[in-house]
């Protein structure tokens, strides 16, 4: 970015335009790109390799540690950058946490075979996701306990949502991560050697009482309506968080966690380095 | 609510615009009052006796087990009920889940006095938390493990801000909560013969290290900057949930779920019934 290039003052240039069409997920169904924003996203999505087709800098908003390691990042990947202004980003962003920085990048791929190459000790399936928070926290918990993928199984939101990306911290991008559907998620569980536990109000067994440490997935079902009947075979194992309020289930991300943490923690007391 | 009571179909009819204007942090704290949407949240809040200034009813949208639960209680409450129709809801109602009920309640106490009463084996306290979708599922949470009571420590939400009652689904009602200054808050626990527990992520302690089987209050600082200088106090110990992957720190509520599980998973190992 040349100190002299042309800054973007008007919000009806085209490629302002067309970044702000990527908040719609038709558009980003479409065209397979989709937005980051904020410098500590954006530093994750280069250290990743992730192809950035082009990014938008206000440079009078790109503040703090992160950001300046971002756009640092981001010139010497040679991605095309367009200088714009306070009003075009705010266009541009969502919320007003963007650090100055949005990125068009490319979706990496979601391939159930591209799988296939990563350790698989402790995975997470989520089923019929809806909420972009709910999934990107997931990501981030998952990242959190060293878990090796993640898959969505038959999501209702698409996973490249610019809210998720958010939610997660950027973690989406270090996490391998593959959409399925529910039955091909399970056929590739068990072909990879991973027993999956399922999460279900009425199992009879708690996660307390179950052996988590050897190769395991966690499998979590909206939590309007549960697993669906896919997860009702015999090689799924069922678990219960024990409930003890009035209400009886938990935020989906908040069941990840205790279920994942609990799994990093008897691994941990066992010594385990999986 | 008799079948001929006339119902309201203007947006502009007085009640409807009052109870609109209680989407608004303000006008929510000016009048003590705030609303609950939905069956499920609107029976736990009358199954706590919370007072309900009157209640907006859609009888058309009153649609399944917990709804018809909900307007049955409200009715036999005594509560002035007021008939609207499906536009007047979607006004006065937020997004598409209210069940075709929307309350407007007094808001309880958050007198730290009034907790007092409630044994005091397992607290949960939150400083500085902005956002009521947290707030709402640290609340779940609590409820999920059955903590004691929870402390919002100088938040920047209200407390009975309608989203974080949503998110809560409605165990607000039936957690003892209140509202303090950290100082306030610290000099509370540990006069109730409670040890802090605050999480930080440069403790050298980490959780599962930690005996948390005893009176303890799980201490939780915004994500954004942690918890304050309060919390630097020889009274109060410091745990770090150790992170695997690529971010340093977790989701407020996520941190919660896992100390709160932990606490209560100890609990029950040494058989204990805190």
């Amino acid at each position: 970015m040349s100190a002299t290039a042309p800054a973007i003052w008007s919000l009806a240039n085209p490629r302002v335009k067309a970044a702000v069409r990527l908040r719609d997920r038709r558009e980003r169904e479409t065209t397979g790109l989709t937005l980051v924003d904020g410098g500590r996203e954006l530093l994750r999505a280069l250290r990743q390799s992730v192809e950035v087709d082009h990014a938008f800098v206000c440079p009078s908003l790109v503040i703090g540690p992160d950001a300046a390691a971002a756009l640092d990042a981001l010139q010497k990947s040679g991605a095309p950058l367009v200088e714009i202004s306070p009003a075009v980003l705010t266009k541009i962003a969502f919320g007003d946490r963007s650090d100055g920085l949005v990125a068009v990048i490319r979706q990496p791929s979601l391939a159930l075979e591209d799988l296939a190459a990563v350790a698989t000790r402790l995975v997470v399936v989520v089923e019929a996701v809806e909420k972009p928070g709910n999934l990107g926290a997931i990501l981030r918990t998952a990242d959190a306990v060293g878990a090796d993928a993640v898959i969505a199984a038959d999501p209702r939101t698409d996973v490249y949502n610019p809210n998720t990306i958010r939610a997660s911290l950027g973690t989406i991008f270090g996490m391998p991560l593959a959409v399925a559907t529910a039955p091909q998620a399970l056929d590739w569980l068990v072909s990879s050697g991973l027993t999956p536990i399922a999460a279900r109000v009425e199992a009879a067994e708690t996660y307390l009482e179950t052996d988590m440490g050897g190769p395991i997935a966690v499998v979590l079902g909206s939590e309007a309506e549960g697993l669906t009947e896919t997860w009702q075979d015999p090689r799924v194992r069922s678990v219960r968080i024990p409930m003890l309020g009035a209400a009886d289930s938990l935020n989906v991300s908040v069941a990840a966690a205790v279920l994942l943490f609990e799994a990093r923690r008897q691994r941990m007391a066992s010594g385990s380095q999986e």
